[in-house]
């Protein structure tokens, strides 16, 4: 029974479930889809998820999407090393900082990459975007300050957590070093000035063993 | 050592979180907190979960909140009967539910919540109302489809599924009932026409050990 993993470049929700992955050590069967092509909506990928998502995850038969839930199923069916901690207490506590990042973080960085990414639709306003560029600095000063008294986003080991929050930071970074989020970046940038743990932290995850296969491939031509 | 609830009459996040105490038949001490009088937002409320929001659990020492963290840790920490399935493929199908949820129908439930209840703030138009109750009623239709072949959302069991969806579709149901929302409703209801395996569930879940202490105490006055 082998493990086949459908994803697309760039995206931050297959890019969880790839650290996870990599970080269980699991052999898995990598299949990158053009999104340009729309092969994330073929038929073959309707049939495993009708919402023509990534990633999709599949087990032998079993068939498993939402990144959230492919973590959680891995960590149920491939316990060692643990990626929800070792505790109910730790648990709770990785559980709890992802919905957190979820409910308050993600809907603004996602405004800010749709304002740079896909700067026509929709148009938002300019008090908006900078009203959530102050939201993300907001929650990455909260980062920084777990990531300045510990190596990992919750407890002494990398984590769901970690998985959570990383691929979306990246993307936020890239967005940001775009020339049209100049004045939205200045708070922000460098990095190693206004949230130097969290530089070094990004650096810890970029060093883990197997982390240049999770690296979205169309980004390695502008990588600089 | 105790558990200690808090929560707030009408949240749907802490109604998750008492249907899984009371399923697992958990003693704890629940402590209703009156939004008006903003005691979710006191300084006792805040050095628990600095942003003010309820559930907040406190087992002995340990604090959660976040209601899909409070029943994950719960789940972990007092496994049985469990919440989150018997299997790996079983907790990931209804983590991938729960995901579901919350991507799709939860911010259009959220919508017209808000449309209902505080229709001062934000004015919505029309049809973006009626483009949310279309989601709505199309993913409740899914669900329907799946109470039609079993008796729970996922699986042979109440799970962390149910407990996910009932509340949001109960202040739904209250909302839609309320005079303001005639014209949204009419391909809603009634429930027992147009979604009868719905309707059957919700029953079901009523008549579950202990739900009378989950109902919200406000309602209660308005119950008929």
């Amino acid at each position: 029974m082998a493990i086949d993993l459908y994803w697309g470049s760039g995206s931050p929700y297959a890019w969880r479930v790839l650290l996870a992955l990599e970080f269980k050590r699991l052999p898995y069967v990598s299949h990158v889809l053009q999104f340009s092509k729309q092969e994330h909506k073929s038929p073959q990928m309707l049939a495993m998820n009708p919402r023509g998502r990534v990633p999709v995850l599949k087990d032998g038969d079993y068939v498993v999407f939402e990144s959230l839930a492919v973590l959680f199923y891995l960590d149920r069916k491939y316990p060692a090393p643990p990626i929800f901690g070792q505790t109910p207490e730790e648990a709770g506590v990785i559980m709890r900082v992802i919905c957190e990042f979820q409910d308050f973080a993600e809907p603004e960085v996602t405004k800010i990459l749709s304002a740079v990414f896909s700067p026509k639709t929709p148009p938002l306003p300019a008090p908006d975007l900078t009203q959530a560029m102050h939201v993300v600095a907001s929650e990455a000063r909260t980062i920084e300050g777990r990531l300045s008294k510990s190596n990992w986003i919750v407890g002494e080991n990398f984590s769901a957590a970690d998985m959570v929050f990383f691929p979306s930071i990246q993307l936020l970074l890239r967005a940001l070093k775009r020339p049209v989020a100049a004045d939205l970046s200045s708070r922000f940038l460098p990095l190693e000035t206004n949230y130097p743990a969290l530089g070094r932290w990004l650096a810890r995850v970029e060093a883990l063993p197997g982390y240049e296969r999770t690296y979205p491939p169309h980004w390695r031509e502008t990588r600089g």
